[in-house]
């Protein structure tokens, strides 16, 4: 080997070591924080950062950088001990506010808050879902924008995971999805060591995980030693020559090497000892100095980086702007922040017989909006003909033909959801569909995309205990709240035609946070008095009587056609009663106290009417009793029979309501 | 072949047409169902119920009988027509009525309501999940009462899963531990049909499965023809002889055979036309009328399950008489439904500087009960020293001991609350344990528990945003409220040692529906006003004023401390408080309105003071802004601070409660 090569070489393990040591100072630091995985898999980040990531430290957001995302999100200061060392734009005081009040280094990655965190991570397995679907758009968006032998997007996507990624269902889901999608693009590094939080992996994980990810159809590559950046260097080349399948590098490393604790639990979760670091700095030749940096590790770090990546974000940018401007201003929606679509344009054409679902008035607008912008994506988690999400003409997404539309998610859930969550990281508009009652299967997943603030669209049919036939199992009762009481998240429950397109002209206009739109499965009269305009206010009076009304009943979805019934029949008998619709309570909590005073007067008595739990409706009615909704499960039967069970045929409600205006 | 065995072929294909025809008829008759698997499945549950289940139709409970867990659980009709067949207690009136309002024959199966059936299924992937917790269960049983030759507990369990169970990531996590821990008598039978609810599996579901299961440290069997009953029950014997594995077998079946549809997705998951009904039964040699039985099919069915089975029953009940007095009384408690037990004979040991973290006292508690009560068992899903559910020298549940106590789940959520399902099923008090903000990786399992009315405990710790460093993503903001509205799901959220005694009495003490106890990361003072008798009422007076007080702080858990120390402080600015300390949100609603009125009267202002969702508090207080709760996501850094940034810190909190008071 020449000498200049060995210097080379030595240069980079001080480096890594420099990297280690300025990690476990942080956690050291802080009281707090995760040693073992900053001691054991800085060889695999720093091999990473140096040889491969595409990358621009000073302008970390340039659109077809590789992705990395730290999927074992407990390895954060290992991420901000390396994104420092490659010169983003952190300091060592942000370094020594590590997992403090307020600092640009958290506990777990968040993004929007650390340069170079591409998603936020820390809950097992949703980084790597998440992964899969970045690979998925940049696969399509490399079919859409490239053409010649010049590529504009053509980034990878590199993820780091360990065991507990793994023992996840939702990493299972997503690994199976990419294997059939083919997505060679992206790259998964195992940081393979044998031990999970409560001792030896074997104790719970007996996996051949290299067999189990070739069952899924991935190419798989051993690293045996953890410790030499330059094997895992090479099996990151090898990765990339994958033409036709995702890749996953299962890395042999030591939990904690360097620390007397070395390899086991022990080293997993809490700061080392004062001994300890000075032990493993000795080892390492990094002085015994808490966040003491060698400059020339620092600078020959950046300079490799640089060396190699230089000139691709002014190179990207150059490209670009050759674009003709209707590809151009594409492109730019999904480079931009700015997500707010306008469907003005969208015209109804209501059915002759005047009945339509609101899962049907869905798809109309889900199509049409589909059609127009190239950003908006999404399907079904195989569901596509309960939840009518497909797009006609808009071609399966799938292994040969990466433009299309429709997303077969499988019965994944869950994977769904980090899914949409990559996909919005990539500038996309995407939805995905199921029951709303499985609305649970994907809540982690759900939440996570309120905490980045992604705007995903999460289509939810067969949203009340009118489901019917298929019972408890598939009627959901406390999803609505959930959702509902989700931070970020906002629920518009429609009740006709006119409420949908609403509700969606609502949601596009959105430029912050996920949201769900509650289908129902079965066919409603479009209302005369609905009106799509008043949605966005949350709330609003439906009908009103000339006189001043005995009470106001307030609903949404499917049961407001039934509040309406109700209205109809007591208004001979002499009550009248204003019908206020809110397909969307949060909102209307949040309008002005004038208009919510306006549309629910304090000495007005309300009743509501949702079949779904009670939780929801105190914020409007103190008094349970006014409330008819519902905290137990539903049941198996036609769905008229169900609703008459538990009180919601127009029958039992109009002698409800009689009886509480009395 | 003798001329007997061609003659009984015959015969028994029959039965499976028969059961075919029922089924197709009653999806029919309900205009709802899912014909494609009953007609493409129904010679593997033939197999399974002619010549293999253990079972005793006329006394479908009795203990050691196998289990049979139906995971795609839109199979029902294939299942109800084979119980029928099989002389289980259902009527053709029974199948007449299947998918009708309050019928003995639900969309799904139900466990508790139609005899036979061992567990509620229909989410996809729940079933076979829940069917490691019973094989763990058999397991352990087996382990603990077989002395000598003759064993006691040797029960198997099957499960019936198609294409949709294994896509869902629960039953990968399941399937994976139930690999790990060697569970050899779970025989999977895999209805392989290459069709998902969209269309083909391929276009979503490329995986080599049997590899997967292999990888898994399953024994994996291929029936290439699923028509055949004679291969499938060759394949279960062989299966019955694994020793060391779990078997899957893959069963390739034609989705709706006979039907026009067959082998499309078409014939999924809606009734047949009256004509391919008519051609399916001509094919047949079924009488062209619906739900006709030929009678001689129906009793031979009866009688080739009696010749195997009719001493099963009695045996068991014989074999149990001869054991000793101790063992007779603790195994009855696995069989009978009242699941109530009693800590009285438990004494506390506070610690001396009485500072306890409410998961330790738990800890505690726990490992007490577990050593006193056999059929207390649990684990962690890899929190244990988190979570603080160990139990010492309890040895952990593993392959080579089915004894232990402890069982390591993994970080795999989803798979631990299914699990937890098939323990309860089994007669056990299991509880299972991870941070509070994981409980929604769970969700849908609790779910299925509360639907079954099963008596698990929830064990979730760090339940609150006092989590501190690991910030948001670990922080449960909207947790307690998912679960609190979570009907027939109980959240006790004790607030120090004297209530986390008081909330597992109140636990064990119950006989229906699951319970989740949420406790704190950190430690607090140990109460000298706390009760734990008080915990069961739900909520009660901590502190009052002697005069009259001037307002009502209600808390929960930690915070509860703040509110102590928030009316400790206003009290010399002359504003009594009253504190009341309500662990149990739902049952103090419960309680008699006078009792109600007597901790909250009307005519005294009432302020909330928990860092979790508003919409619990409500039900309590109409005024949002009486409401010092938290409906935003959490940050990293030190406790304090994160109590701080959201005004949960004392200096804060008075300085609020005395504003809202002036």
């Amino acid at each position: 080997m020449p000498n200049e090569l060995i210097q080379e070489e030595i240069n980079q393990s001080k480096i890594i070591d420099q990297i280690r040591c300025l990690a476990i100072d942080m956690i050291s630091e802080a009281k707090s924080g995760h040693p073992g995985i900053a001691l054991g898999a800085a060889p695999i980040v720093y091999a990473l950062y140096a040889n491969h990531l595409r990358i621009d430290p000073k302008n970390p957001n340039y659109f077809n950088r590789d992705r990395f995302i730290l999927s074992a999100g407990h390895a954060s200061a290992l991420l901000y001990a390396t994104l420092y060392m490659a010169g983003y734009d952190l300091t060592l005081d942000d370094l020594k506010a590590f997992r403090q009040i307020d600092s640009k280094t958290p506990g777990h990655p968040e993004y929007g808050i650390t340069p170079g965190v591409d998603c936020s991570s820390g809950p097992l397995g949703q980084g790597l879902a998440t992964a899969i679907g970045v690979a998925m758009a940049e696969a399509n968006l490399r079919a859409k924008y490239n053409k010649g032998k010049n590529p504009l997007i053509d980034f990878n996507t590199y993820v780091l995971c360990g065991d507990g990624d793994l023992m996840e269902g939702i990493s299972y889901e997503a690994a199976s999805l990419a294997g059939t999608l083919k997505l060679n693009k992206l790259i998964v590094l195992y940081d393979s060591n044998n031990i999970c939080l409560d001792g030896p992996t074997s104790l719970t994980f007996n996996e051949n995980i290299a067999m189990r990810f070739i069952s899924q159809g991935w190419n798989v590559i051993s690293v045996e030693d953890g410790n030499s950046f330059e094997l895992i260097s090479k099996a990151i080349e090898e990765a990339k020559t994958s033409t036709e399948k995702p890749t996953l590098i299962e890395i042999k490393t030591t939990i904690g090497k360097y620390s007397e604790n070395a390899g086991t639990n022990k080293v997993h979760g809490a700061p080392l000892s004062k001994e300890d670091i000075s032990n493993i700095k000795e080892t390492l030749g990094i002085r015994d100095i808490p966040f003491a940096i060698s400059q020339n590790t620092c600078e020959e770090f950046r300079q490799i980086i640089n060396d190699r990546c230089q000139n691709l974000s002014a190179e990207f940018d150059r490209k670009i702007l050759s674009l003709d401007d209707k590809t151009l201003n594409e492109l730019r929606y999904f480079m931009e922040p700015d997500k707010k679509l306008q469907m003005n344009s969208f015209t109804y054409d209501p059915p002759e017989d005047n009945l339509e679902a609101t899962r049907d008035t869905s798809q109309k607008i889900l199509n049409y909006m589909s059609k127009l912008y190239p950003f908006i994506i999404g399907g079904s988690a195989d569901l596509f003909a309960s939840n009518k999400t497909y797009i006609k003409d808009g071609c399966n997404f799938q292994a040969d033909n990466y433009l299309g539309k429709n997303i077969y998610f499988g019965v994944r859930e869950h994977a769904m959801g980090a899914i949409l969550n990559g996909l919005s990281l990539c500038g996309f508009r995407p939805y995905g569909s199921t029951f709303l009652v499985f609305s649970d299967y994907l809540k982690p997943a759900i939440r996570m995309a309120a905490l980045m603030n992604l705007q995903n669209i999460y289509v939810f049919s067969h949203d009340s205990i009118s489901v019917g036939e298929d019972g408890p199992t598939h009627q959901p009762v406390e999803q609505l709240l959930a959702l509902r009481s989700l931070p970020n998240l906002e629920v518009f429950r429609p009740a006709d035609a006119n409420e949908t397109i609403g509700a969606y002209k609502a949601i596009f206009a959105k430029s912050n946070g996920p949201s769900v739109i509650s289908l129902a499965r079965n066919k409603t009269k479009i209302l005369e008095v609905t009106k799509a305009n008043e949605v966005e206010k949350g709330g609003y009076i439906l009908i009103d009587p000339i006189k001043k009304a005995d009470a106001i009943l307030i609903s949404s979805g499917e049961e407001l056609h039934l509040a309406i019934e109700v209205a109809n029949r007591l208004k001979p008998k002499g009550i009248d009663l204003r019908v206020v619709s809110m397909p969307n309570l949060e909102r209307f909590l949040k309008q002005t106290p004038e208009y919510i005073e306006d549309v629910l007067p304090v000495e007005i008595r309300k009743i509501v009417i949702e079949a779904s739990s009670s939780y929801s409706w105190n914020k409007l009615i103190y008094n349970s009793k006014y409330l008819i909704t519902l905290d137990k499960f539903g049941a198996s039967g036609k769905y008229q029979d169900v609703y008459k069970k538990y009180g919601f045929d127009v029958d039992s409600l109009e002698e409800k309501v009689e009886e509480l205006l009395k």
